[in-house]
């Protein structure tokens, strides 16, 4: 089913063999977890290119593709432009090469065929999530909740950030998931105005912000799900930034459906946080698209004019970071429809924990 | 320092200015934990190119290095070229493009500057770990030896693969590492039979071989370690599976030294396993290089010419693999000397378990 979509589009962008690099690409029109080269002409069986490594696998597990064996001594862009020689393509269409396999592999091919880059017509596939897709993705969803709230039960005054985050991956693991989609952050007192944070060895005191944001990975897709959230009580204005962040959030909730420009979503939670003086403070985009990659198209930012489609799933995370004092965000997983937006994580919001 | 050993480089090899992209390689010359691009030219200061994500932490972090904030709306290949030009650069070496990039950045440096893919000169400085790298891998193999520890308390008849890699892990996080290096493989029964598993939800039942193939991150550092264990009494032919196994790991580790040839450490597990009739069922390289990266130079396989180097980590880990049987592997992390090996994984051998 994806492969025949992806051959609709090749016929409509003037491809007669496209050529996979992309792992995630890969498992996203094989259901395969390996493979180096994927090439899927118009009208004849897709190859796969192996190494020993996964050659017993493939063969076990695909049945309507032809594997082909590469040894460490072969040069695979030789075997890729045989192929192509051989099925006599004049357009191969690519996912990924880097500049110098691009360069070889446009020489081996000459004047033979025009190596053309179409990501782009993969991502217009892979963004829009199908069912099947839909089902994984609640499911990791719903382990990323469980280990937010094993990482909710571990936070006290005394504990350290990264022995939070310990407790969230376990109970995700253990739950079943393949392992966290990214590595946790766990970012408290000053730490939290770090958007790019990480899990330190910081001890976390009364009073601290700490921002907790993780994701599972399960059956190869990712979730990702931020709560922030004050040890002991919150003071005026953590809970004034907080909710400020909060109405942002909904406004931009609010704002996706399909056909809206992912730059007006942004544009949304920024002019809230503008009302309350805090747009300066949000120093990243608002989201991006999550599957079986953390971070896809569409990307929502200031400068992007995607506009979003029913079955993007993407995540609606404003933030403010406030240098020296401590940083806020608050994300979720959404699934985008014709009319609004469905949230895929469903854990629940608040400052204040005991 | 590792600057200056960039820039030693940089001259040998005709380049004024090195753009770097990758984000290990940022982190290796750097440091710091983000970024997009770093501009090292021959003669001047750094400048590192970061997105409002990183912009506060990169400036807090950063003293000698001169931090860009680079805006969504901006244009980055025209931002880079335009510098180049301001130096004067006629020769850019990069490390890493993609096609689409290396062919616009390209068309806007025209003839004023060369662009030249330069990663072996990168990789040629990170493959050999100095002692700082050497202090944190060593850590990294200790954790990854306390996984294996508690994947060993786990693992009995009646447990899922996941459940003992959630052990694993948990036990890895819980002494401090960032999280697993890779996703951790615990593979039983049939399933040992292919290299590339990873943690199913197959219940081991008594008498099955599993292979635990896992690694912890440390400071950005990984580890590689894998053992293979039989759940009660290994039968005869486990035994001598194993043991010959092991004698092709032991044969490879005692040819380990500066100035071999990597292919040459990796016919020595082959030889080996052929004097037991197991050549064939080795269908992968005897190992990689390890450091910021899980994979990186030097490969060890039959076709690689690479020269191993003092300083370098590598794993040695040969295995065998019989469809429909099962399979073993041992792997240990280790560190090229003058004069042999030093094993930075440490976890004791043996097939049974209680």
């Amino acid at each position: 089913m994806r492969l025949r979509r992806l051959r609709d589009s090749m016929q409509k962008n003037g491809i007669d063999a496209a050529l996979i690099t992309r792992e995630p690409n890969i498992l996203y029109f094989t259901g395969f977890r390996g493979g180096t080269y994927l090439l899927v002409p118009l009208d004849e069986e897709p190859t796969l290119y192996v190494y020993g490594v996964d050659y017993e696998a493939a063969r076990e597990e695909l049945s309507s593709i032809d594997i082909k064996l590469l040894r460490y001594e072969d040069d695979p862009n030789k075997i890729i432009s045989e192929k192509v020689a051989e099925l006599g393509c004049r357009s191969v269409g690519f996912d990924f090469l880097d500049a110098k396999t691009y360069e070889k592999l446009g020489k081996l091919l000459g004047t033979a065929a025009e190596l053309r880059e179409v990501d782009e017509v993969v991502w217009s596939l892979r963004t829009v999530k199908d069912e099947e897709e839909l089902k994984l993705m609640a499911e990791a969803a719903h382990l990323t909740e469980l280990g937010l709230e094993a990482a909710l039960e571990a936070l006290r005054p005394g504990v350290r950030e990264y022995e939070v985050a310990a407790e969230a991956e376990y109970a995700m693991r253990r739950n079943g998931a393949e392992g966290p989609a990214f590595e946790t952050i766990v970012a408290s007192g000053p730490r939290s105005a770090y958007p790019h944070g990480w899990s330190s060895d910081r001890t976390i005191r009364e009073g601290d912000l700490v921002i907790i944001d993780l994701g599972a990975k399960h059956a190869g897709y990712c979730s990702d799900l931020t709560r922030t959230y004050v040890v002991g009580k919150p003071t005026e204005k953590q809970l004034r930034l907080y909710e400020a962040v909060r109405e942002a959030q909904e406004k931009a909730l609010k704002a996706v459906r399909a056909g809206v420009e992912a730059g007006e979503v942004d544009a949304e939670a920024r002019k809230t946080l503008e009302t309350h003086g805090l747009a300066k403070y949000f120093v990243h985009g608002l989201g991006h698209g999550v599957g079986l990659e953390i971070h896809e198209p569409p990307r929502l930012n200031q400068a992007s004019k995607a506009k979003l489609k029913a079955g993007n799933v993407i995540t609606i995370e404003p933030g403010v970071y406030i240098p020296g004092y401590g940083g806020i965000r608050i994300e979720d997983t959404v699934l985008v429809m014709e009319e609004g937006a469905e949230r895929l994580t469903k854990a629940g919001y608040g400052l204040s924990v005991a």
